[in-house]
């Protein structure tokens, strides 16, 4: 068969993400290879670690990509911390919370667990009550919740932990840059993201920093790979069960040794620091305004054509908002007329709530007015052809209301 | 501090790899994103699927992406083979076979290995001699050593494995492209690659392929996880001890049920499609005799300009050269004269062969005239300058035989 090169249809996403890159991200991506070793890379992975020290708010030195998707930084973490058989905390919000439960199982981790409805939150007295009661390694925890569009509040969680000598990490891929995340002040210790929400990037980096004492349960596991270990090199501790994700080894990598690990995923390198750059530049402060802005739009603008929000609209991020599917209209010929018609995808959703509301987002480059009104307007025009009765121009009379 | 956008200095990369991609791959990833289950990107999951079926010359159904570097592939094949226990045979030709031993050892596996000296293959009754000793569950080589240039022959072992129900994986990532490879006429079990030696595109992507055999090894292991599995959905066998490696998982993803796992990395994916559509669109047999071709040539220029070819020439990969460094000059100093003076990287080594020999590629994009013509110009140059005797010309003119 002949195959014609890559000619995407042209989308507007606008579902709980990926969302459409911003041009210069995806510019970024075209520019030339140089080798693993040029001054000019080490530099280009000097500058990264900086510009993801402002996007996390950290001094952390050790801050850096993981080279693969969202997931693969949480697994990093998360192999990386635990060892079979350490205790895991994990507060589950929703599907992510989930994953977080299942990488640690499968790292072999005794894993204790507390759930809360799908669309609401934890109170960090809960959280902190079973950390006392479980007396954890870890608390693993996600801030954004892109299947259930929660936030769960963090504020204090980190000092107690330190006090208890429990590690922190938290899973920021959904939230990150998007709604206010300041991982020193929240004294946490290891934060994974991803390009894909917030940060206006393609998927397949993923951004890490862990603190001081996260790098030392790290380093105290180190196991240099035979065929690149020095003569004499001595091992430590119960080596971590992965190398793609030993981030002992990768550290290393990332550090002044320069010890090679993987080639390093150089025009993912070249994304995720574009995408940062451009976050830096706004203003971290302006990025959450940003969101928070077009998230209040677009949720004033579904509620002005007469629907419902999911959840607890007090703790959504502002970056995705969840909307019952109305009675009367197939929730998924609606979604595929939104694309056929106009371009525009909006999200399903997983679990209990698939099938009963659509996640539509508002996040990364697409944090834009324009984005917001016209899928507002396309979406009058699907519901009412499903046989939903609208207000006239309701949803876009409503959002822009908050832009007023 | 101000950060620029990025900018990288020109450069020809004529080391083992990462060298430079074709223009056209790194034209692909600055293509505007799609959803992941747009018709669109399940289309071009489709259509990468197929291309990769003919690189790798193979019908295998089970041919996708794994979302990471090439390491990442050789990680999610073995971890989701091997259960912890299982016997498995690493014949070790240099680096990367230690890497093979290295991750084999992570999954928890009996690890035997059988070792050969740095510039050199095995015989394969030697390796089939060892398969009967050991009885292994799964016999992991690799076909091309960058560290060392060596390519394995692998005439005949698969057959003789099936016949013993021992299964077989190969790492392809430096050779695949270059060297003659054929998956099914091998009786291959599961193969795994990466982008940035001769398929002409950035590192960051693992085309991975396998039989209907290792197929069902993997999904007789298959765990779906939580938060997205169906009401009754049975587990089986020892779960695979990583989530973002399992392949049972992600052939879900890439097969029919299209069950989400991780967000697909879309920027990469366009760049592996785009890789494989050129090879294919070039023929493999015309991309390995180009290989074949630039490389004979490079080895003559070497060889013109004085120098000794390292370990068993009759046995080196078609796409890199290693080059003992001569007497009187410093070996790191001449390859920094080779980037700055002339924006050409060429690559050092490792483990016994560092500070002995450079490693010359001649892959992918860069398996052209100019690019060896150039190479060979410029180090007679450096050559010369850190006082080596050279014939003047003798590198061109040798290469250039070659190519009359």
């Amino acid at each position: 068969m002949p195959v014609e090169p890559i000619n995407p249809p042209p989308r507007l996403l606008m579902g709980p993400g990926p969302v459409d890159a911003d041009p210069r991200v995806l510019r970024s991506m075209a520019a030339p290879l140089i080798g693993q070793y040029d001054p000019a890379m080490t530099a280009y992975m000097d500058e990264t670690s900086a510009l993801y020290r402002d996007v996390f708010r950290t001094t952390n030195d050790a801050t850096l990509l993981v080279d693969g998707t969202s997931r693969a930084g949480i697994e990093a973490a998360l192999v990386s911390l635990l060892e079979p058989g350490d205790r895991v905390l994990v507060p589950v919000l929703g599907r992510f919370g989930h994953l977080l439960r299942e990488i640690a199982e499968r790292c072999g981790a005794d894993v204790h667990v507390i759930e809360t409805d799908w669309g609401t939150v934890f109170e960090p007295q809960q959280i902190l009550a079973e950390v006392d009661r479980v007396r954890p390694k870890v608390l693993a925890m996600v801030q954004g919740d892109t299947s259930t569009t929660m936030c769960q509040p963090l504020e204090g969680i980190g000092a107690v932990c330190r006090e208890r000598d429990v590690l922190t990490y938290v899973d920021v891929t959904a939230s990150l840059g998007g709604n206010t995340f300041a991982m020193d002040d929240l004294q946490l210790d290891v934060a994974t993201a991803g390009l894909q929400k917030c940060l206006g990037g393609p998927s397949g980096s993923a951004p890490i920093t862990l603190s001081p004492a996260a790098v030392e349960v790290v380093t105290a596991r180190k196991h240099t790979e035979a065929g690149i270990r020095d003569a004499g090199e001595v091992d430590h501790g119960e080596r971590i069960r992965s190398n793609y994700f030993d981030l002992a080894m990768i550290l290393d990598y990332w550090g002044p040794r320069r010890l090679n690990h993987h080639t390093e995923a150089t025009s993912m390198l070249y994304a995720a620091r574009e995408c940062a750059r451009l976050l830096v530049t706004e203003g971290m402060d302006a990025a959450v305004e940003r969101h928070r802005l077009h998230g209040e739009a677009m949720t004033a603008g579904v509620r002005g054509l007469g629907l419902e929000v999911f959840g607890d609209v007090a703790h959504k991020m502002n970056n995705v908002v969840a909307v019952e599917i109305p009675d009367g209209i197939d929730g998924d010929a609606a979604r595929t007329a939104m694309l056929t018609d106009f371009g525009i995808e909006i999200g399903t959703s997983f679990g209990p709530l698939h099938g009963r509301v659509w996640r539509i987002g508002t996040m990364g480059y697409n944090a834009r007015t324009d984005a917001v009104l016209t899928t507002l307007a396309a979406l009058e025009q699907v519901l009412r052809a499903g046989g939903v009765a609208v207000p006239p121009a309701g949803g876009v009379a409503a959002a822009k209301e908050v832009y007023a």
